[in-house]
């Protein structure tokens, strides 16, 4: 028994049964009415989104994160926190690892905790195969579930992204028409945001003849070294490439010290570009051109989304932002 | 009324208070009568350390930490989280940014809330004037508080820190030995860990007959570049330096590009040591040499301690982790 079952007897939409819920006036009293009589005949109790609201609520939020470590996902928990935090909300976190076993008892976890809703940062929470995602959708019936660049189309799933398929793109295009021909590819996971961002590259390729080849396609682990190892390898093995994209700015890292060690000059011999524009693309020399992948924003929206969700508001399912691409000195076009 | 008035009124430890409390067996009947006679004569409800244990406890521990986005803090919020989520207890999250006031809001927030104790994860939270501590004091009677790598000597405030002084001591004296004259002191903030960094810096010298001089030791804001501006005034000035000794990562990163841009050679002309270890200070040509803070370590160990606490066990207030010096490319001694 859920707002959609109300929703569904009633033939009003669910946005109009949290109105009448959270005693917004923008509803007719004739709907109000309807909405009302369904809820007495299915014997149901208000306690999802009205929740949010303050009608026995804890006003508390679950986080959960793969990793608080990794850079872009401190920033994010500090971002939601902070936003949470200023519309008089708790935030409980939870770091999961990688794990999908864990990820469930996490978000289990969380619910026995009565939290108002579950906001899950990094796109490693949307797994590939889709009933590994069940529980999320499962789950997203009963309390709103919010993806910070992750996607899933389910109802009461609120995935907020930055376009990793168009940033990637942009930067595979603006690197073919300065003359690059021969453009490295490493990345570190097949999550739903690693997977755009090489569909993005491929395209950028196959839009100006060039063909995708699998030998410039490499995995690494996120780190500072195996990228490193990784070109020196490929470089010994004679392959030929004048840029580099990565999926993240350690693995740019890694290119910088590549590049250092085998005296190749950066950008004229190599042009290397990082993602995230962390920190860290900020430390080498030199620095690291970077797409901003506006976490800030992201976090911000994701809890205005909420928000308007538990206002019971008409709330889009998704909502995409643009990233930035930041020239430093690690390109030249 | 606390456990400290039952304590002192029966003539027994807070220790063997709390051991009653928790039905603990190593306790003999004669003590257990007296401290229960005591509690009902005074009229004691137990509600502080046995909250822990799970007598209408909520299994929740505030974190306080002033910056989540700080890659030293990130960490210590990933490991006092995974650490707190292996004995059961949820973490509530506040970033509280700099001011006491909000410092003080956030914490009376958390208390509202009934957690069973709080982390204040950073040293950022000792304040310089003494008074300003009084409202950690006070609530330390009534539930424990817990200080990662911060200091402050009350009951109930149980404090685990890396000992900064002897690490500081340790690198101007092999930085002195192996020949360098000038070493140049940067730090980012009067912390209490801040203040045992310079004071290490200082007696190093102080014991080779070094004179401290005050324009070799200056604050700079904890980002990439101040660091890097404040040496180029520095050495436009006319001030000699062959080493460089900082109080974090970033500030040693803007060193390593002042020296880049000069043409100096690292460590030959200037050794640079940085601070933390972090994740900058192996991205940058050369990698710097810096000081591993064990983060990991004082975040077990502030739990260990915190479930020591609520299980009534004998707590030192103050426990001191070591550091590691850990040599990488911008130093040769």
């Amino acid at each position: 028994m859920n707002i959609y079952d109300v929703s569904k007897r009633a033939g009003v939409s669910i946005a109009t049964v949290s109105r009448v819920l959270n005693g917004n006036p923008n509803v007719s009293e004739k709907t109000r009415t309807k909405v009302h009589t369904v809820m007495d005949e299915l014997g149901y109790t208000p306690n999802v989104f009205a929740r949010g609201l303050g009608l026995g609520t804890m006003k508390t939020i679950g986080i959960m994160c793969s990793d608080s470590s990794d850079p872009y996902l401190a920033n994010a928990i500090y971002y939601l926190e902070q936003q949470l935090r200023g519309n008089g909300y708790d935030s409980i976190l939870c770091c999961t690892g990688p794990s999908l076993e864990n990820k469930k008892t996490y978000f289990e976890l969380l619910l026995s905790k009565k939290v108002d809703a579950v906001i899950l940062a990094g796109s490693k929470f949307v797994e590939l195969i889709d009933k590994d995602n069940r529980y999320l959708m499962d789950a997203a019936k009963e309390l709103p579930v919010m993806l910070v660049n992750g996607f899933l189309d389910a109802p009461g799933i609120y995935s907020t992204v930055c376009n990793d398929y168009e940033a990637m793109y942009h930067v595979a295009r603006r690197l073919i028409e300065s003359g690059r021909k021969h453009i490295l590819y490493l990345y570190t996971s097949h999550s739903y945001s690693g997977l755009n961002k090489v569909e993005g590259y491929k395209k950028a390729l196959a839009d100006h003849n060039i063909p995708v080849r699998r030998e410039y396609i490499h995995q690494c682990a996120k780190n500072l070294t195996d990228s490193r190892k990784l070109m020196e390898e490929l470089a010994d093995s004679g392959l030929v490439f004048d840029a580099v994209m990565t999926s993240d700015d350690s693995l740019a890292v890694g290119a910088v010290k590549f590049a250092y060690e085998r005296n190749i000059s950066v950008p004229e011999e190599l042009a290397i570009v990082g993602y995230n524009n962390s920190l860290l693309s900020y430390c080498t020399n030199p620095e690291i051109s970077s797409v901003d992948t506006k976490i800030r924003e992201l976090c911000t929206t994701t809890v205005d989304t909420l928000m308007s969700v538990f206002a019971g508001g008409s709330v889009p399912t998704k909502t995409v932002i643009a990233a930035d691409f930041i020239q430093k000195q690690t390109t030249n076009f």
